[in-house]
């Protein structure tokens, strides 16, 4: 068990940005709401997942809908709570604790605000080790693990509780269910127990985080640089570099969907990047080139700082450098990429590991 | 305290098609339903609301959708149970009764065949008088009476259980979570207390139903005229009689829209009738005048017969009487006509009670 404050939670926030792959909400505004309940609150404790009993109820927290809405509509943090409460009292349980559902973005921080203004512990655990689009894109999922009961509420007081046959009828409900409620809405979801966050979860994405958002927050100051050192520990692969010159997008059934396109400067001169994403970064291209597909992951980060760019952020004229980090095993499964591969998502290209693909791509061109 | 069995079933589903004003839900579908519970679990008990409890717990159980999703999609009786059950384990109380929503259509015959199953009674009271396409248009509502906590469920096996903050947020989710579920769900809903149901619902809708039946099936039988005693038991008038020479329907946002077009014969010869329907008729008028509009009943009889034509029974070539009846008084306040009145529905006319336009109007033709 440790205790987390400000530090730490910068520290996160910046790392969750790049484990968010450019989607998953404005980490900015899930930093802002946990920073403001740790002063309210005090320190959150959090614990890995040895430290919880394996019968231990658990639940993740996290918001739902298009980044590109949440940043006009700001959640509060009153309904967590009472979505939460709702799906406690529904289940007759005490929840020991709560989790990010996603490594990446706003609801890598969320949680954090919750446990701050419950007064209960966050787990170093989640379901994708990333960020995802839909509900059943987790490793719970990948284990059979169902989604409901569940409850979404907004921040007028609306609230619906779910329970489903699967997860992708939790997705197709809920998503419909967030639409009405405007754009965006507070979930409580995937009750796990203790025994099922150990075998099937993702562990420590919160210290991941941490160590990425330290390295490119401090490695200058040490005479480093934060992409190499955010490449160390990530285990990633540098897969091009350049200026961003188009941006394409729309929100589509509660989705910010769209294309960017990225010319080639540094050592990549001459080529030309497509970035696809819905939500988050799914597919980065070259002309010839696969470099990097989902599940894997794909973050854009400013060529400078390092500091990592969100689809909504991307903006023409941007230096950036787009990284390739393998993803956690547990997707590298049949059922892993159906659920989340480049097919699932609409993209007519096959699911390669992303360090089988670095040999032979746009890092040629060095 | 009365118990019904097969003919009394047969005789409120005529009446409960003619109150359904055209929509409601194919009542065929609900009076099988409810005449195979009847058989398999014996007759049910219909009280009076004077013979309730002040206290006493009462949930009406209710199809939601489009009717020509229905016809297609028959339900069952399983997720009328499941969604009933849910709402009272939420509710942590003794459901005593169950009840219909509306007079019209299927969801008037629905909660006999739940009552039967489940053992309970059934009270001869209902939330319209009638048939409404929406979830906020019920004289609770009227009397700022929640429709929430409710419980939504497919065949399938989802549920959505909502707290909403009004009847309107009701409508909207609990709509787009019917569309998801294929369009068409049981719900159970407005759970009322005894007192309630005594102050702000629409009394005897059952009984009504029954007698209107009992007229349109045995009238002939008497030597007298379906229709003429219709009209006797209801206080409501003829309004047109003709041909039916055109329809045109949509289902569109989980409703069936639609105008038909009656020709004048019999009396009506040279005049034309515009029906306009929304799941039920909600307007009928001529070219010069408005003969009734909602929240007033507009039924569709076959001409010689009496049987009602839902509006998914217009045919070309249907030779009909259209007939006005005056609505509940519950209706015609100022929130009532704001609920249920032309305004809402889109028409732009205001309402007038049908018995001050049936001076004025193609009975004039006469």
């Amino acid at each position: 068990m440790r205790k987390i404050g400000k530090e730490e939670i910068e520290n996160m926030a910046m790392g969750a940005a790049l484990l968010g792959t450019g989607g998953g909400g404005d980490p900015y505004i899930g930093k802002l709401m946990a920073l403001q309940a740790v002063e309210e609150y005090g320190p959150v404790e959090v614990l890995t997942v040895d430290e919880i009993g394996d019968e231990d109820m658990i639940v993740p927290s996290a918001m739902m809908g298009a980044p590109t809405v949440m940043v006009e509509k700001t959640p509060g943090g009153d309904e967590s709570i009472a979505a939460f409460r709702e799906l406690g009292n529904y289940l007759g349980k005490e929840i020991k604790a709560t989790m990010p559902m996603e490594a990446g973005g706003v609801n890598s921080m969320l949680p954090l605000a919750l446990a701050a203004r419950l007064g209960i512990p966050v787990i170093d655990v989640d379901g994708m080790g990333q960020a995802f689009p839909e509900l059943q894109m987790t490793t719970f999922y990948l284990n059979g693990k169902s989604a409901t009961p569940m409850v979404i509420g907004d921040e007028k007081g609306n609230s619906s509780l779910l329970n489903t046959i699967d997860n992708k009828w939790t997705e197709r409900i809920a998503r419909s269910v967030t639409i009405d409620m405007g754009g965006s809405a507070m979930v409580a979801i995937y009750p796990m127990q203790g025994k099922d966050l150990k075998a099937y979860g993702v562990h420590n994405p919160l210290s991941l985080a941490e160590n990425i958002g330290k390295a490119i927050r401090y490695a200058k100051d040490e005479g480093e640089k934060p992409i190499e050192k955010v490449l160390d520990i990530t285990g990633g692969f540098e897969l091009f570099g350049g200026k961003v010159v188009d941006v394409n997008r729309k929100t589509q059934s509660g989705f910010a969907r769209g294309t960017a396109t990225v010319e080639g400067l540094f050592t990549y001169k001459g080529a030309t990047l497509q970035l696809h994403f819905q939500n988050e970064h799914l597919l980065a291209q070259t002309d010839r080139d696969v470099l990097c597909v989902a599940p894997d992951l794909i973050a854009v980060l400013d060529a400078e700082t390092g500091v990592p760019i969100t689809t909504e952020g991307l903006r023409y004229g941007a230096r950036c450098i787009v990284i390739g980090i393998p993803c956690d095993e547990k997707w590298r499964t049949e059922k892993g990429i159906e659920t989340c591969g480049p097919g699932y998502f609409g993209y007519d290209v096959d699911y390669t590991p992303v360090e089988n693909l670095v040999g032979k791509g746009a890092n040629n061109h060095e």
